[in-house]
């Protein structure tokens, strides 16, 4: 079959991309060669986050100046660091724009069977920081899996004697959720976690 | 909420193509970002692609040759051509491999409910084609969609009275298919079609 080189390797480079299939690597190739504008528009916003994004090195979410605007905020509490998986999960939260503590981001979390170990996370890197800022919480928010326990746990064992108070996030019914959709393993967490009203 | 310019306009510009959504667009941007040489070569081919891609003055594919292999082969049959709506359609039945002859694209079907009249598409440019190169047969290889079988007629009056075959692809059971998955449209055309064996 013969189709252009370039068109080829436009679609087999979009297929690598998570949650691209062969079809819908062909649907947005030819949807951008249709349009010269989009295609040219995509390429600009690629460009420029390749020039301009880079991670923080203190708390290593993705920013455009090292260190980011939450590091450097003066007005965020610096007692306080919430501990999550990946950059994303910053964003998430600052979203939801009730939390005015630092973050760090530990790249990931342990994980065995994917091949990685506490030494792939900036888990020394979170120590280091406890000791140099002088700060008083961590908050744990990794994801409620095993991987995620896995990795409180180790961080919980490494921050053994030091001055500072280890906490997690909690656990029970998402807002919204009729409790019949519940699975046991959440209802439980959820009595156990209860609190006054 | 804070988050990086860059990435921001990045999430906004995939999430305006085909199939991906708000969370898709995230996913592709942290996946990019995370891998420097992913990035690199996703703008290497997407400007390769804007750079060398173009569309056939002829039979309107889309090809990095004007006119493309296909209208400039001379061991393929020219006394033939295959209407289609996009070029996607001819590098598909290219992928099945049994069609000789050459092809014509017409860039949509008419659809008066999405603005498209036949003014919008190769249809003129076909019965030129028809005569100047002598073309005996013409396939109409349209979706069967109301839309599709609408153009299939208006091309087949156009050609009125002009010394061409037209002809129209097969509809019946697509092969390997259950027959009691078959609508009953799809069966009343099966029959109607139906070949001596």
């Amino acid at each position: 079959m013969w189709v252009p080189l370039s068109l080829r390797k436009l679609i087999e480079t979009l297929k690598k991309l998570p949650g691209i299939g062969e079809r819908s690597a062909e649907r947005i190739a030819f949807h951008l060669l249709k349009r010269p504008d989009e295609l040219e528009s995509l390429i600009n916003v690629l460009e420029d986050a390749k020039e301009s994004l880079t991670f923080c090195s203190i708390c290593h979410v993705i920013t455009d100046a090292d260190p980011c605007p939450i590091c450097t905020d003066p007005t965020r509490d610096s007692d306080v660091v919430c501990v999550v998986e990946r950059p994303q999960d910053v964003f998430l939260i600052e979203k939801s724009g009730f939390y005015h503590g630092k973050y760090h981001v530990l790249g990931g979390v342990i994980s065995p069977l994917h091949g990685v170990s506490p030494d792939d996370l900036y888990i020394d890197d979170l120590v280091e920081r406890i000791k140099k800022e002088g700060i008083k919480e961590v908050i744990l928010a990794l994801s409620p899996t095993i991987e995620g326990d896995t990795t409180s746990i180790y961080i919980k064992e490494k921050l053994k004697g030091m001055d500072v108070k280890i906490t997690r996030i909690a656990r029970g019914l998402p807002t919204g959720i009729d409790l019949s959709f519940s699975d046991a393993l959440t209802l439980k967490e959820a009595i156990q976690g209860r609190r006054e009203l």
